[in-house]
């Protein structure tokens, strides 16, 4: 298993794999042979960025028997999605901002994300799994108000893409099967979100090569799995939600006004 | 005015404003001070690419008065849009391709297309219009059947982000008012949309500021201002789509199977 991050450190933006607090720095490119350079760097001297920048990030929605049950709604015939645009990404540690034209719900949803390797169009599920690079957690930042706030459109891209609505990270991992994680979601110190990767209606491999008949994904590509049961506001100002996943590690953001 | 182009020749990509034929070739950023390199290069020795790479494409549903009244729909308070995946962008002159996974309609959309130029977060409608850098002709491509495939999920930003489903271009003009414009679709030499842009719901500058205020629009980001009526399918084999903008140009592209 491998650790890769994304770092600044004053104007020097640069990646590298991630072992017990220390950096090894790369050159090249992070998906295709990557190579180290021998500098070495502590993690407690750079700002962790997001680990990779994707050209497009796909979200799921109704991917969890769990959720959809307590919901009440069918599981879907074939992997139902939006796009969050990547203005809206965000790194480990920054602050979620509420907008300053929306006084309602920010709502939290802890899931699993795919990083995409290689370019990828029309994969069996076989391609489809060859074309991960690794998994990162991501929160799924949304506007809850807002999707059904006009009754002719549910507005779904603005209601996940304000500014900072899109945290991931801390790293992306390689190297392990998810298929026996939990990802768990914790507002302020309690647990809010526990739920396993294995309920996922279409898990990764199948939602890869669903997708990819779709559009071509891309090597940083994300595709965020879609949350389970126990999604929540985050109701007050200095509310610090984790998303932690065993194997990858914990994605912390705070809102702020 | 100025038209501004991407091109190829052969592995080498470059841009530059383009005038009776001739390509001046140019060198930095389109969008903050191009400086010209003397090159000049035939429009006829080179293949034009998308004029801009776009970090997102936002589109808008229900922006004309005349579509809404024709559908019957309430004119919306605010813009309501979708997201198209950068994937699916296409440049003029290249074929639309159906998805080998879907035998239904294919549809057409005409739009002007607004090319931002810099940078644009929670802009006033005059710090709107400042960060317009020009304009191009889109192509809203369409699997219009799959939209309410899904009783539960509206899934628009799938039926708009099909690998080629975004043609737009052929190059963006600056320097000019689109107020007067009319936007003309034509099928395989027949007129099937013709309808001015002063019918817009959102025009231009509200719309940026607008959409502003929900996230922030970086150079080259494309908004897609919405259809109006006559909109229909591209039903056949080698069916040539034009949408044809006076003082733009024409983006011409052709469904193959």
């Amino acid at each position: 298993m491998t650790h890769w991050v994304r770092f600044a450190i004053g104007e020097r933006i640069g990646f590298g794999t991630l072992e017990a607090g220390i950096i090894r720095h790369h050159e090249g490119s992070m998906f295709d042979g990557a190579v180290p350079t021998g500098e070495r760097l502590s993690l407690a001297a750079v700002r962790l960025l997001s680990p990779c920048v994707p050209s497009k990030m796909i979200c799921l929605w109704n991917n969890f028997h769990a959720l959809a049950a307590r919901l009440g709604v069918a599981e879907p015939a074939e992997p139902l999605y939006l796009l969050k645009a990547p203005s809206a990404f965000l790194a480990t540690g920054e602050p979620i901002r509420r907008p300053a034209s929306y006084d309602g719900r920010i709502v939290y949803e802890g899931e699993l994300g795919i990083v995409i390797g290689s370019r990828c169009s029309m994969a069996t599920e076989a391609g489809a799994a060859a074309c991960i690079f690794g998994y990162t957690c991501v929160n799924d930042v949304t506007a809850a108000d807002i999707i059904e706030k006009d009754p002719t459109f549910a507005q779904w891209a603005r209601a996940k893409s304000f500014d900072t609505f899109g945290p991931f990270g801390p790293l992306i991992a390689t190297g392990l099967d998810p298929a026996a994680f939990t990802v768990r979601t914790v507002l302020n110190g309690h647990a809010r979100q526990s739920y396993p990767v294995s309920d996922m209606i279409f898990p990764p491999a199948q939602l890869i090569s669903r997708i990819s008949h779709d559009m071509t994904l891309m090597p940083g590509d994300i595709i965020a799995c879609g949350t389970s049961i126990g999604v929540g506001a985050i109701k007050d100002r200095d509310n610090t939600i984790d998303v932690v996943i065993d194997g990858i590690g914990t994605l912390s953001n705070t809102l702020t006004q």
